[in-house]
């Protein structure tokens, strides 16, 4: 078993296959990390690039292709949907496992000093890694995307983190920072009524005074004639799975409604079944170096 | 990920750490392997070595390793207080992820008949690889041990399944076969009566009309003043964890008693606790390799 840390940079490029190729091509190269995916919209001219690695292969794995990326995207001719202020708009590192957030943090500020100081491109520092609490929403540090952070910069608190407060004339600025892993997750309810998955939902939404780290709606599934709790779990060591199905099922206890099953959507850290089996079967003294899979890495 | 079996040959020596050390080097020179454990005993002269791999590699250890033990182990020599027919006595394979039983069953085959055709050492086929069913229990096949075997292998009904009906003159004979993985597991009562915990082990023993893949006890453990169902689940998919312990918890509920623990003891397999979670949770289409972690194999 050995360190690992997820990285999921964004690039301002969804359109030229040859571009993708040669960008994910500097993250397979680099020994000790693992390409997971690669998801290429061309209406927002953008691509997702998921990999995992040993934390500072995907240091380097990032900086590499952040600076091809610079290399062979101008961002004085991107176009697209989806709000960027850089060639490599954004780069979180979010810790799966032996990993704290912590580390993640110094992993950041060491990629951005990096991207700064060898490529020439300002970086900001978001979510976990922000040093003041306007810059922890992307957003917030996106403001004005890459058109108008050319003349903002030069503001005061527009400020980067790491770099002058000038951006490279083609690349932009990059945003890098560190945030826990999301687990897309849904729960289906013996019931078609929306409102009450509605009402559900608000019972466990943070805004609405529910778990902390739970983002949630009520949809209607069509195609099943089904309501559903649709959540976003952003911090699973904060709130975690089996207390949120528990909740939602005493919810639903109250209006007369079961559930009928749950759905993770994509990938979930091993060490979020553990925490589930941990609960469930009251377990005593498990480490997850008992997992039979974990001594092969 | 990729395909994972299991191999924990056991070898008739335990005194000399030297002889023990040239078999384990045979295990780790193969790629695709990994040594998990090797655990000596002095008084049963015996050691047991575990470990993993993609089927032929794991295949290519075990022949490896056996034949290393048919070099420097003479059972002419041998004494100790373990039943044993040979110089690596059992060799069993257990299916760990994306392995059925039948393709261990066929592993078991293909090595019985390398060990017999290459090392002239008499195989015997036990477990799931048993060709009859007096063969299926290990105890039935050792019947003799080395010495009683000696002569007992001439007879019809003693003949090996690989090889000639006649002991190697310093290896013996060895037995090889297929079992499901064994997860040792114990139940933790809010009780210091150890006759409630005998009368729960009975109700989900095997034996006494429990669940078919469970062998368990009552027994109490002194320091902690309390009472325990101590349970080896010897096919975790055909008896899951979670059935085991909700009737535990049910039946100790009949007695005024609480489940206040449960503890897995050594390894477990992933899919064990994949299973735990897709029951409690009610997980609807769960894939395995929607583990992150099971991307990095």
């Amino acid at each position: 078993m050995s360190k690992l840390v997820e990285c999921v940079p964004n690039f301002s490029e969804g359109r030229r296959p040859e571009v993708i190729a040669a960008i994910t091509e500097e993250v397979k190269k680099v020994a000790g990390v693992t390409l997971l995916n690669v998801n290429s919209d061309a209406s927002h001219n953008r691509t997702v690039v998921t990999f995992v690695g040993e934390p500072q292969a995907a240091k380097l794995a990032a900086f590499n292709a952040c600076a091809k990326a610079s290399e062979l995207i101008d961002m004085e001719q991107h176009q697209g949907e989806h709000p960027r202020v850089g060639a490599t708009d954004v780069i979180p590192f979010i810790p799966v496992s032996e990993v704290t957030m912590e580390e993640c943090v110094q992993l950041a500020n060491e990629l951005g000093q990096e991207i700064a100081g060898k490529l020439n491109i300002p970086v900001y520092l978001y979510e976990a890694a922000a040093k003041t609490p306007a810059r922890v929403k992307l957003p917030d540090v996106r403001k004005g995307e890459y058109e108008g952070l050319k003349t903002a910069i030069s503001s005061p608190e527009r400020q980067p983190d790491y770099g002058l407060a000038q951006m490279h004339p083609t690349a932009g600025a990059t945003v890098v920072g560190a945030r826990q892993f999301l687990i897309a997750y849904n729960i289906n309810l013996s019931t078609s009524d929306v409102n009450i998955a509605k009402k559900i939902a608000n019972s466990i939404r943070e805004v609405k005074g529910g778990y902390k780290y739970c983002r949630a709606m009520g949809v209607m599934i069509e195609d099943r004639n089904m309501a559903q709790v649709t959540i976003n779990m952003v911090d699973y060591n904060g709130t975690p799975l089996h207390r949120v199905f528990e909740t939602v099922k005493s919810e639903a206890a109250r209006y007369g409604v079961n559930v009928i099953g749950s759905e993770i959507v994509g990938m979930v850290p091993l060490q979020a079944l553990v925490d589930t089996a941990e609960f469930y079967l009251r377990l005593e003294g498990f480490d997850r170096k008992q997992v039979l899979e974990e001594n092969l890495r």
